[in-house]
């Protein structure tokens, strides 16, 4: 089993709030990334894919596949994009990086398995001090 | 002379358009950046000073204030907020990242000299990619 | 279940050396390290806490509880210092990176626990070369 | 048990390639990496051991012992060669990073525990987008 | 006047050498970089433009304007070729990185005046150790 | 006239600080720097050359020379030294990063000169928010 990466970059804005909050609320327990005018990031993400060596080519999967699935099921739906007001699969959630994660894997993790490799790890660097791995369901 | 350089980080969201264009000639002109529901960045901005090395401290100027001034001045004022709508010295000008650069050179210039250095260089980056630099109206 | 990883960092002096060593011996089992004068480095460590993600916040913890956490247990303790004079959770210990790597997991693991989050990993980098990862005593 | 790391450096040549493909076929399959005057990159190597940390030393293993170990076998083999034509431990396979990343496994698992620790993982980096982790048989 | 700099990147094989030395004298005078089995780099190239700020759009000249002459003009060249032996205008001169810098240079001069600005500076990085600058030959 | 830039790395203490002053003066002037246990510092130094490109050969200087003689005329007298107490061309000087960058330069100019370039720069950085860079007297 050899696990490999693919490192993809998207530039969004965002904010963290609650509806049911007011505004005070939500700079209570958000803080500066409350401000209801947005901020954003440049965001940089991993995806990392598990699987055997395919012996006829030396890959567990082409990694210009998984680009291009990355860039089409993720990257050009974040990419430039409010998360909160544009991002299908972010819709009814809170925009933190946990939660970005969360949905780019549930987005991958099924046409990963399609390039016939596993998904094994969705790491979303929010800034070069915050970042947010997960591994799906197993853990 | 020596040349100081202090690094500074800032997260806002932005837009690049023009008013009097329509949405599809803002696209043509800005692309993706005129988004008009917003995109961010992690802002990177290095700020550099010249001058004699003081030889009671053996510094051009004490960084420390020189990194209170650049936060007090700048990062409060962009950190988390919307270059567009929130940022005094950028209020009517289009929020690209050469006069995202000449206006901190602008708040800078003067309170830098107050603190016996003079300001030489202003560098911001918007991503790993791209990157300006402004001298001030000398070159 | 998922994985929140905050960084910051601290420059520190230290030396590697047995008091029940020669000179000679200091410098045959540490090299250059044992050197009496002291050297240092700018260390960059990395926390890692793993939780549920909170469905009123989105959050695993607040980054900034977790990095207020790290800076008055951690950074304050060590930044500028002399680790082997002067970080009282060091004291009798080899000043290696292994030790200080283990020796934050035993100051961070019982008030991480407090925030809400489990300490997964506590990474130190001395130097871009050299890191150390900690994952308490369950490996 | 502590993981420790070392990173090391290599600039090699490769070729993606079958020797029983067409051009064309080799093309269709490994894309601009097929090209027949080869192609090159600065591999970054991260290999990490795991063991107690020995109480007479605060380490793992010593690292300029690992640094060495790595440098002799490995880097020397590596490091500004065509990795096709004049690597020992990849003769016969495709040189995909996947099966650099195994070969090196390979070549350290042994000396590694001569060191006193237990190779952990190998890393392997071809690009700042690109990157393998292999973990041995284990997974 | 703003300076603007635009990064890519290329992945090549070259080789130092002289045809008119033995393979001993281009061992002495290039060391391992002589192989005449090729090796290679991840190069990285940051293209530096000047000119005043277009007050109808907020910049020197367009990014995306610049990425796309380098990528056309540059990269496409250069990207997974051998610079020796594919390179057009690299014929007829030794693969170093300052005469690559040069190339790069003639090549962009033009084209980047007919964008409207004005080629400043031309910077490829060999590795994280080894950097070339060319100013054109106003120095 | 090109310009070469050698990266070199070292980690040394340092503390700054004036004998001639209490604990309290230097802590007001020095702040945390003027730990009397000493806190250290990877450095590292950029060394920029600058000379018409060597038809014989394509380099300005060859690289190798560049970085045996800064090895051996800097990085052994500063990596893993107390700069304040080892160092010879520090003594009697304040051990800022100012001070170490114009030492530095006087212990390059000439030896850069015999190997047939002009020292262009001299930059120092202290952590990845400090740096300072000494172009000479000339300016």
């Amino acid at each position: 089993m050899v696990f490999i990466t693919r490192r993809e970059r998207f530039n969004a804005a965002h904010r963290l709030f609650r509806a049911d909050f007011s505004d005070e609320e939500n700079l209570n327990t958000f803080g500066k990334c409350s401000n209801p005018n947005w901020h954003g990031h440049n965001y940089t993400l991993y995806v990392t894919v598990k699987g055997l060596v395919n012996p006829e080519t030396g890959f567990v999967i082409n990694l210009k596949d998984l680009s291009q699935l990355i860039e089409s099921q993720i990257i050009e739906k974040l990419d430039h994009r409010n998360i909160n007001l544009e991002v299908d699969f972010m819709q009814g959630k809170l925009a933190s990086t946990e939660n970005i994660a969360i949905g780019i894997w549930d987005e991958l993790e099924a046409p990963v398995g399609l390039l016939g490799g596993k998904l094994h790890c969705v790491r979303v660097c929010e800034t070069e001090n915050n970042s947010v791995e997960y591994f799906g369901k197993i853990f």
